[in-house]
């Protein structure tokens, strides 16, 4: 006679013995307020907390105008899309936005999905299965859903070291050159924050004759001249095959997509079951979406606040003598190095400080790379960076975690009392919003 | 020299020799019209087309009431989670859904996805492969998403006759008695609309020692005396161990659940790559999705509303001597046995009497059995009824398909002209957002 519910059982100890059983914390978010959040502590119990590690990276979530959007759409063509794209759940707000999307990216066509992680299993698992004896090249950091993607197709796949040019080409090279190939990678590795060389990469698809599929998750809105990301940053977008997004990050809503030609889209919208047989995305939340990319295809000021944050951050917590781990975007990892002591310097940036960032422990990151993933936003003012630097400090203190300089917290904070303003009074759309 | 692009092209024009290449309607929604949309013909010529094939099948995605809910939400809360459910996209609101559907069902817990789709990877995947050797048990029928499921997890798997006791007993009596097991399977069916023999399911899964996984996605919400689904209604719900629902149905909006005990739903939370890996739904889908499945708790004037129009359906359309599909529930299936006839049939519905009903042809259905797929919803009035009877004679006279008796449209009609007021009027909240 089994007992089925032992093994559900066991596999919940087994978590919490690891010491990766995950809570998750109860956020009431406030669009008037956020980054500051309402967090339900216990059921009588309600505090405020800042949110230092959402991905909704540009604020795009509360901005005054991507909520009319929605409220707008939702009044007019009402909440959901009701059906698959295929059976009558295309609606015209979705339509309009994935013209937006092909034109953001320069590429002829485009198409949504309801999220990133259905975009790169559906596109990816695709695009490998109508290539005869195709070969994926994979980035060894890739996300979850990429390499879901590639599990789901029949294609075989090799891994190259992260980032590292001369393993792709030894790949490549050592592979049948009528052997179709796809090169997968992301242009911006959210743990690290560090960033791809498409340039070289499409060099070597070129030399090698292989397609390309680039996932700008992580940069989609926050990089390039209209927010293309870093392939429009790099003015290397027409190097790719297929460019893949979300609309959940630097966009502040719901959904995923691709942008490529109008051959690759159209076979991908016809033979993908997790695209062909689900719900479309509704038109309020396509509404949304579309309002945050136009938004930010004027965005040039508020991607540089982004980034005017993103380096003070990370310069104020290295002045304090924090481990920073080094890169050059917009995402601030600090070294903790251990599962169980960066789940505690998080529960104690929470209870003792309000402060809300969640530990990335392995599976996610490496065992021995354990880390706090900080992610300013062009609305964490001066003053809430200044808070942040301290509560680190105090509980790098109290946990004996190592510095890896003297800290320099008071000089800060001197300097930053200097300056009157709050960073987003710059910004009017969502000074009024505050109000 | 390998050209990519020709096998994209190959591959369209694979589906277009077919007859399978599928178009989509542009659609524009109306919230006050809902069934009537606008349907974008061509990019300067929109015309008005009644809505027959939607699973919002109780039109709750244009119910005031849930329209309020989701702009309140967003104005309070923004229109993005702005994380995955462990890293800060866990919001208030997802949270009381989520209490919402473990009572709507009488479990201990649930949990919520971005959509049906991705609940029934995440959760048959996960829960297969957390049970030692696990052999499952499918439904002949089951939904595609159900299959990805079975066919993401390592368990071995059987397919029995649809709905055939007999032979889902002769295989799990073959099966070793101390393996796993897990039947998989649909409570309605939506293509066919015939209805799971559920208890004598679970009498076998007792007899067998059986885990029981349940997709009550085309019932929820609209059967059960509050909602809970076929389920509900039979009295069985606590006889299955995992029910699974989608937010994008009968309650309007996206997203997918399930509902199970406190440890099958901690264990998927905890160990689903497709829950963990991608953003949370944003909290005002969520309130959007509340505020309908509490709408429907109450709801049985509106579910008996349902049942009237489709059986009115039914039996005009059988009275007019169409080969309506027989079945007990609300979908109207009418049978052509053609795919080119079937989309002929359905292009002449939309283009000559703005009726749109998508066909529905392998490989959604077998060939042979190409069929128009109509679900009527409490706001098809009567006269729509009668137009689209009208129509669909018209059509069937044009293209010569077979009556399966003397069409008796006239007397229809006339009988229809007698009476007076148009069905939705007598729900209040309904009229005053028509107006
Ligand atoms: C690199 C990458 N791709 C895809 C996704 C999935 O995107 P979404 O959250 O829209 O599902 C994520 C994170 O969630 C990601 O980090
Ligand atoms: C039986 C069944 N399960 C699951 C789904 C997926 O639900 P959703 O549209 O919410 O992804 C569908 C249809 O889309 C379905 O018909």
């Amino acid at each position: 006679m089994i007992e089925y519910g032992q093994f559900f059982d066991d596999a919940i100890l087994r978590l919490k013995a690891e010491r990766r059983y995950r809570v998750f914390a109860d956020l009431e978010r406030d669009a008037a307020t956020y980054p500051v959040a309402r967090w339900h502590r216990a059921p009588d119990r309600i505090e405020d907390v800042v949110i230092w590690c959402s991905n909704d990276y540009l604020c795009m979530g509360r901005h005054p105008d991507v909520i009319a959007a929605m409220s707008e759409a939702a009044s007019r063509y009402g909440v959901g899309a009701g059906g698959t794209r295929n059976i009558s759940g295309t609606n015209h707000p979705l339509v309009q936005l994935e013209d937006e999307l092909a034109s953001l990216h320069d590429k002829p066509a485009a198409l949504v999905f309801t999220s990133g992680w259905i975009s790169n299993l559906a596109a990816i698992s695709t695009i490998a299965d109508l290539l005869p004896n195709c070969l994926i090249l994979s980035d060894q950091l890739n996300h979850n859903s990429m390499i879901e993607g590639i599990r789901r197709s029949s294609a075989k796949r090799q891994i190259f070291r992260h980032n590292d040019l001369a393993h792709l080409e030894e790949l490549l090279a050592a592979a049948d050159p009528d052997q179709a190939k796809l090169i997968v990678f992301e242009s911006l590795y959210s743990m690290n924050g560090d960033i791809a060389p498409i340039a070289a990469i499409a060099d070597l698809a070129d030399r090698y004759n292989a397609m390309t599929y680039m996932d700008e998750v992580h940069a989609v809105g926050l990089y390039g001249p209209h927010g293309g990301g870093i392939g429009e940053r790099d003015g290397v977008m027409d190097r790719i095959d297929v460019i893949e997004g979300t609309l959940a990050k630097g966009f502040g809503t719901l959904g995923g997509y691709i942008a490529a030609s109008k051959s690759i889209i159209d076979a991908v919208r016809s033979y993908a079951p997790s695209f062909i047989f689900t719900t479309a995305l509704p038109p309020a939340v396509a509404a949304a979406a579309h309002a945050a990319v136009r938004l930010l295809k004027d965005g040039k000021e508020w991607r540089a606040q982004h980034q005017r944050q993103s380096m003070l951050t990370k310069h104020a917590l290295s002045a304090a003598g924090l481990p920073v781990m080094n890169n050059p975007s917009h995402i601030v990892p600090v070294l903790v190095g251990d599962a169980e002591l960066c789940k505690t310097a998080t529960d104690m940036l929470l209870e003792r400080h309000n402060i809300y960032i969640q530990p990335i422990n392995y599976p996610t990151v490496a065992k021995g790379t354990e880390r706090l993933r900080i992610t300013p936003s062009p609305l964490h003012t001066d003053a809430h960076v200044v808070h942040l630097v301290e509560a680190m400090v105090d509980v790098w203190q109290t946990l004996k975690l190592p510095f890896v300089a003297e800290p320099k917290i008071v000089a800060f904070r001197r300097e930053k009392e200097k300056e009157t303003e709050e960073a987003r009074c710059t910004f009017p759309e969502f000074k009024k919003a505050a109000e």
